[in-house]
């Protein structure tokens, strides 16, 4: 045992009046709403780069963290394994997520890279039988390094696209190996920095290949997990290709994979593309490509990605609410892809972050979970929508031509008269439960 | 004639140094550039509601200008129609555009309608033939009359889908019958002011249906124009459907309707989205998709459609760099959905607001002429991305798999070095022409 | 008695458990705490404009909403202060506020105006005798004629800036007639659309000079209530002078106004100028230039201000506890400058908007309140400076020099070592409270 | 001579036909417009952080730039400053500006510091003296280092307080040693990232008394420079209190400091506040408090600071027309805070990104000197507001009580008739001369 949580017991459910800040109080795991345990609705998972990797700089400051396990080598990055899984067990959630660049140190080229990545697979592979703890899923990270400044699938060098293809290869068969429920793709330099130095339709099919590529290699291994693309609209570069939910599902159809892959959504990007999260989620239901979601927020002030721990309850009530009414999670979960403020240098910051991140989110699924069994909202959308469940409305909308309700409208005549939106209605029935 | 515009002459090309602020410094329609007329290249459209319609108002104010066709008259609306046309006389652009409720006078429901619609047409034909305006395009207000407050497609009532239906159809034949080159469709409200009362799966598939019957009624009376869908991301709603060019490019494969459907962009809309107005046309050349342009630009530190007419050279040049690098128009043109401000009262104003956004998008024209004739910027695009001319890297491209690229990374092996952008020499190669 | 609102009850208190959509959860304005009713901390205000004469219009749309009172007559002014009355005695809220323009129709030019308003103000008056409902706050309408297009005091004619003067006059002596705690100036025109025709330090001086004068006469008349200035950075025009609250406490600085004039802020302007409400109230406290809020939330991914009713219970807590930890409320209160959706047409939509919205207020207010009487946030904070309350600090800060500091450095040396901000446990004990 | 810009000769003025891309097209030293040398009145300074400092590092990616002189010893520093000249020998501008800790290595504590400074002024000075470039600013880089996380003249802990006022001394010291026109603060960190353990009195405090210190010390030394405060309303913290030009000069009035203490803008900055660049020059020069430029654009498509070298000719001409109209730069100049874009990597990219830079303003200021010298603007502006030049309106502006403008009103009787504004008349009188 590392002394890095020295003095920090396991986390324990001590209900909603508790004021141990090292507590929970809305998160008991075993609690059971809808038919299922909550820690199985949420299936929170902990990203190791926000927590244990990031250095606590930004673009005007440096390292604000001192972390016993900074440094590039082996023996540092099993370091920075065990205090991951000893935090892992102060927690209770049951994933976690990584990149290999989280996990492994920089090697000499590629094939360097492999072998750190394998050794720590196995290392860390150990560490998930002992402390119980499952992938949510891996990805590479094709953004960090300059060899991938000007992307990695999207680079004007083939070598690139190699490259990058091949490290994909090494993180999907390490995911495999560890059992992983996905594997993500998130595309932060696949994108341009100014047009004019940019071919959109070139760098369109790389991607669609690229893409193919992965799903083909998924199948040949026998991966059943779920491929995930994240989408994000723009930083680090000026715009990105995978832009937002809507964006992603055009490039899915362009290519043929509508079929074969997913979206994780991140609440800070969707605001940084003009969305609300619970939009972007409703809009991959009801595109079919929801998959997972990183809980972290982004501050409605600043406009770049803040990554910050969740902890507005009606904001998350309404993103789970829409998950829930689409089935809730499959093969996703919970994601914290958020990382402490730089000027929280303490140990004890961290697990209270999660904590409350995690309570934030507990809470806010069983308000949903009240919204829905109370099922007044979804009687009035239904009811909202009532006059097309009639045979002459199913008639318009599938068979009419345009001259058809031309006839209708002078012959009946129609002429609409609008009826109330209810918004404010709706809201404070939102309101009643969060 | 009426004399609205009384002591304004026509205006005529003067040449660049000219003072006179009612002459043409660079629309000289006649000139040859690239094989082709200003003219032929431009094809400049005076909006009809903007320029003719609009009384001035704002959120927290009213009307300020006083037009002596202002009121509901169709008396008033044929003195509208002859000072519009007036004004096409004045400034020689070979186009106009309209919204049925911009030329006829609210009747009484649809019949009323489109009785008043059809007389106005009829009267307007005969003013294109005596001026030798056309009409670049045509389309149906479904945005301000009450009844479309919940949409107008994706309306919950289907009385008011089939009311849009067949005005939609009324506005198609006027558009036919005056020649028009292209149909539009602007959904302002296609979308939502609250997720909590709407479904998004059913108004997809309401406004999919929708714009179907658009497309397969344009076969059946043999309109040879194109379908234009205009993308804005909100405003007035809090979302709308046709976000952007990705977003509708989505919408169009999902339904079938890819090459049956273009978009006509808009520089305010694109801002609004979070996209340069390049970025949208550089995105719809390379799907396939791009139709038109609506020439008028935002005000970067608004957050609303200000609809103001181009006055920034530089800007406007990259729009039209793309533009004609992707062919030029063919049906589309360059649709003036440009307003005064609301303080600028005089008719003088109107008319050099025309005059100066014309010029300033003859000017960058023609430098964007000049950019693509010197061939620097492009001959460098093409270098960049050279390394994909290989035979091997198309195999690449066109076949390789995961493994595949492993196995080349690691047996040439292959550690790509990054190459310089060049960004701000190609942004000085721009400065040189604009 | 109207029938408008016909079947509606007025509002009880039912508690946080009740269902009924027309009963108040949180609100029991008799309830104490910290020693103050309820209705007297939050000094609830329904304001005229959005809730009586506003049509449901947009930049896109037209009127949606059809009251019986719409229309320019003073028989039609008279039913909407009955109906306005009666919604008062259903929500049962202390005060109201209005503009000229709300209660009166337009007159004749100025004297028209004021003789409507007089009428007006006895008929107001009257009712509120009777029903017991207080005025906050009076202001003029300078924003929606169109001889105010180019600004009110800032107008660069002479003649407006004693149109409005003249007609602020008439404001504040009905104001002071009907007991106004307050009088409230809104700069929605003091300001330019572009700086090519703008004077600043000319409009400057004159917005100056008409403060000025609105503090002289108020001394004058024996006026006691506060002057308020609501900043907002823009819309209707590009760039408003009362940009924010740092921005109008400069311009009260620099025309000597700073100890007569306080802010009314509002939510929505708060995030159209970049900033969070609780910061715009903090910095007001600051200053000592805290007045009264208006408590109308904006969408966060509307780029204009959409007034809508507040409904983010742990958003409005942080309001409310800033204005609660600087003492709470003098003669300011909660305005309601909060505006139905359009598509929100039902009477009942009216009530249960305000309803809403008090709900959501009173629960914040508690919350605050809680969170003050634990008192950890207030502990921390404290601690956290408290580096400061030793007698050297106090010297460093009143007296030292950079040579002295410099000394120290070297001769201690000081070496400093950053301790934890604690960001997210801070955000964790306010998730105990809301 | 390091080789870094081998075979780069010194840039020479070509005239603007030219198709040299190292050469200037409008930038001619000698050049006399309005009575001085284009030298004179742009007075061009390259800032060492950007151009030899960054690493090419963003929040999602690491250094891309491979400079001979990265590193951490006093040799390194010493290349870095022999590199600068030579970039400064190669360009001919004649300022540069610097941070402390651009120009020496992070030394031991507060004396290591100083002693590497004092070494690295005493070689820079030599450098200057041998290629006759001069010092326009510097300043104390009081935001990079970990124990500057919490701010530096307002963190929480009076250490940091001294820690920072004793560097602020040293780089006042090396300043004035090198003959610097102005000495700079940016408060990088003096703001807040959470309310919630923010005092905003007490930091207000301590910021008022330590740009106090910092005006005692100028004058206890003699240094005749002028002081400046950079503007910026966030980045890297959520809030800043140097929020925006209006925001600094409350701040100055607050603490007596408005005779002392100017702004250096800064174009990224000013729209990172929501304002135009112009805007935040016109407002500084109407508040007497305007002193220098940062000419580094930011991306309006992105919410951080891009700090681009500028290349829109229209935006940057209405920059300098406000400046000119000013009477143009005194102490202050057109520094270049202005970083290349991460993926441009070579030595050239540098040198053509300030050249580029600089022709931009060149052409820029000779198009606004044009514009001034025709007069038609600022004719149209004095005509605009001439009814203010009267006697009457004079006394109505200086006298006047809100009675006496009701009896003029109601007496004469004033009914203001609104006049045209004519912006697109403006606009495109500024496009002839862009």
């Amino acid at each position: 045992m590392s002394d890095f949580f020295k003095g920090i017991e396991p986390i324990r459910y001590e209900g909603p009046d508790g004021a141990n800040p090292l507590a929970y109080r809305h998160y008991n795991a075993d609690e059971v709403v809808m038919g299922k345990r909550l820690e199985d609705h949420l299936r929170f998972a902990v990203a190791w780069w926000h927590s244990f990797a990031w250095p606590g700089g930004d673009p005007f400051g440096g390292q604000t963290f001192e972390r016993p396990w900074f440094g590039d080598t082996m023996e540092l990055a099993k370091l920075k394994a065990d205090v991951a899984f000893e935090m892992f067990a102060i927690l209770g959630q049951p994933f976690f997520c990584f990149h290999d660049a989280d996990i492994r140190p920089e090697g000499d080229g590629f094939a360097g890279n492999t072998a750190n990545l394998e050794e720590m697979v196995d290392y860390i592979g150990a560490k998930m039988e002992a402390v119980g703890t499952k992938l949510l899923w891996g990805t590479a990270n094709l953004f960090s390094h300059r060899r991938y400044m000007a992307g990695a699938a999207t680079n004007p060098d083939p070598d690139v696209f190699a490259f990058a293809a091949a490290t994909v290869k090494t993180c999907m068969d390490a995911t495999h190996k560890l059992g992983g429920a996905n594997y993500v793709l998130w595309g932060g330099r696949e994108g341009y920095e100014t047009l004019l130095n940019t071919d959109l339709a070139r760098e369109d099919a790389q991607l669609g290949r690229f893409m193919n590529m992965v799903v083909e290699y998924k199948h040949r291994i026998g991966f059943d997990g779920t491929i995930l693309i994240e989408p994000k609209p723009q930083e680090p570069t000026k715009h990105q290709y995978d832009y937002d939910v809507a964006t992603v599902f055009g490039f899915l159809k362009r290519h043929g994979l509508e079929d074969e892959i997913k979206v994780n959504i991140e609440q800070g990007h969707a605001i940084l593309a003009g969305h609300s999260f619970e939009h972007e989620i409703a809009l991959a239901t009801a595109l079919g490509i929801f998959g997972s979601i990183d809980m972290n927020r982004n501050d409605y002030q600043s406009g770049w990605d803040t990554d910050q721990f969740p902890n507005n309850g009606p904001e998350v009530t309404l993103a789970y609410y829409e998950i829930l009414k689409a089935g809730g999670f499959t093969t996703g979960g919970t994601n914290f892809d958020a990382k402490l403020r730089r000027q929280s240098l303490d140990p004890e910051d961290l697990i209270a972050a999660h904590v409350g991140g995690m309570d934030v989110c507990a809470k806010a699924l069983k308000s949903a979970v009240a919204m829905l069994e109370d099922g007044t909202l979804e009687r009035l959308r239904a009811e909202r929508y009532s006059g097309w469940d009639t045979d002459d409305s199913r008639a318009l909308l599938n068979h009419a031509t345009l001259e058809h309700c031309e006839e209708c409208v002078r012959d009946r005549p129609i002429d609409p008269q609008p009826r109330s939106g209810r918004q404010e209605r709706l809201e404070n029935i939102v309101n009643r439960f969060v």
